[in-house]
């Protein structure tokens, strides 16, 4: 079917999440066994046993896609998102913050079951984040909140990896994939985490190479996607396909592969690395908004660059500044 | 009556408060009225306006009593802390995040009623904040939730001026200051806003002059005090009492008067000022922490001076370093 006018360049579908963030020394995080620098799902208990034991936090809206849509609003793009939170305080500031954007983010709240999601992430001495999520009212998302209007309006669909771990947001996945390409529309995945991909490496693999458009992952990602050896040789697995993978390496910038086009783009300088969390959905954020805008690879990649750099010197997933100004501001520079 | 040995070096009295905290232009602030450096009082109808017209927010514990209590708990002393927040998800935030430093806080939350206290903090490209509180559950604090034990157990009792902007809680707040003189302990008092001395100039009067051993103002609070024509003129008014008299002027740093000592001290050095959220309250924790270690009165001001310029350097009200750990640098350096 060919495309119409679209109404969003982008719309996100993900775990809704408020962040809470502080501060932990290494040794806290040894103690407790958590794996440093990965996301860890937990249950309600076991949130409330380690906030107990967390020093002082700051709340601030998250969640993988939604950082990734909020970026996109704050470049300047068309945004909107859909996700799950319950009725409650934090489900309430996850609306506000996301609304207060511009994205346009009509999910029904649960008005039973379990509490808006949280994120506990503990930012060690070296800006490294170690998140572990209570999903809450996340695994209340299903197939009807997939609104068929809203992602045929979508020039892109962007689907976060995470949404594998609840029970039915899968399907719901799944039905916004089918939506999207009746439609003409394009489909981004960001693979999300090594560990979400190792629970789900088989389903991972087929969407990557059947059913995504473009794809994000950092080395971890991409190397534990294809069990292989070194970031090189998933590169190979990677060349050849159709769709476009833009792979994060960190301080070493990006590789975005098409067919056999690959560019090999350097991050953006920044200052002072204060916390890393929200770094991919960032990135993802600025090369999005580049490719809806209709810029070349390359410079789609470099917008991810200074989006990811925005967020990485500051504590918190969401940007303080309006990106599209700070572009601008790069531009004439 | 003879003082006792100790348990507390601080117990600070206040509205406990989240909260939330948003970047503005001033054409927001002047399109709505609002008197930018300043508190207001709103209520929750205006306080539901407010927000859905601001922009993304973080949360983040406040309250200008219990922001001092976190300063003191940071830098090593040891603190309590009594306000009222109501059973739901904010109020949970603020417990945890004011026991997480190790401070004493056992005030019951409302179990029915307004939601835990809410402060819209809009921040202007100039960092000055300006600030709508919604006091919710804090009109519930009443003489009730005073106990005696701990007041006799702390060394120095901090209550806040806006105490006054609730019912009840100023029978509380005199509940408290019987109790601190009648076990020999020191009564410390911070004017907290000039249009809150405004509100209540007959009583702080009396409070100043007659029940505080320890008084924090800024010069536009003690100016409005004593309706006086300006700095040197208040200055002149607060000379030859028998107590002490902290008075902060942002950037000029702090006069100290007791009886007919008067100390100038110069403002800690401060590379970028991002939010001055909490300078005053960071400076009384710095002064308090100073007199209970029994520093002389112009260390006690200089350490007030370090807390406040760590607080003016981020987002928020609380501590992002132990100052325990930053005073012990500076020592050495």
């Amino acid at each position: 079917m060919a495309a119409t006018a679209t109404r969003l360049d982008v719309l996100g579908i993900g775990n809704a999440i408020v962040d809470v963030l502080a501060t932990a020394e290494d040794t806290f995080l040894a103690a407790r066994n958590l794996p440093k620098g990965a996301m860890n799902l937990i249950d309600a208990g076991q949130a409330d046993a380690l906030y107990a034991a967390m020093g002082p936090g700051l709340e601030c809206s998250g969640g993988s896609a939604a950082n990734t849509i909020a970026g996109v609003a704050s470049l300047g793009g068309r945004a909107g998102y859909v996700g799950k939170v319950r009725d409650d305080q934090l489900g309430a500031v996850f609306s506000h913050d996301i609304r207060a954007l511009g994205v346009e983010f009509r999910t029904r709240p649960a008005t039973a079951g379990a509490a808006t999601a949280r994120c506990l992430i503990l930012v060690t001495p070296d800006a490294q984040r170690t998140m572990q999520t209570y999903l809450g009212a996340c695994v209340g998302l299903t197939p009807a909140d997939i609104d068929a209007e809203q992602v045929a309006a979508a020039e892109v669909t962007y689907l976060e990896g995470y949404l594998w771990d609840p029970p039915q947001a899968k399907e719901a996945f799944r039905k916004a994939v089918k939506i999207a390409h009746e439609h003409g529309r394009k489909i981004a995945l960001t693979l999300s985490d090594p560990f979400c991909v190792d629970r789900h490496r088989g389903e991972f693999r087929d969407l990557v190479d059947n059913h995504a458009d473009i794809v994000f992952a950092n080395e971890h990602e991409i190397i534990s996607l294809y069990q292989a050896r070194d970031f090189d040789q998933a590169l190979q697995q990677v060349r050849g396909g159709r769709r476009i993978c833009a792979l994060t390496r960190s301080a070493k910038g990006s590789v975005v592969v098409r067919g056999d086009e690959v560019h090999v783009i350097d991050a953006a300088p920044v200052d002072r690395v204060v916390d890393t969390t929200g770094a991919g959905d960032l990135y993802a954020a600025g090369f999005l908004h580049g490719l809806t805008q209709g810029e070349a690879l390359p410079r789609c990649a470099e917008i991810g660059g200074i989006a990811a750099a925005e967020i990485i010197s500051h504590v918190g997933a969401r940007p303080q500044v309006a990106l599209g100004e700070l572009l601008r501001q790069r531009r004439k520079s």
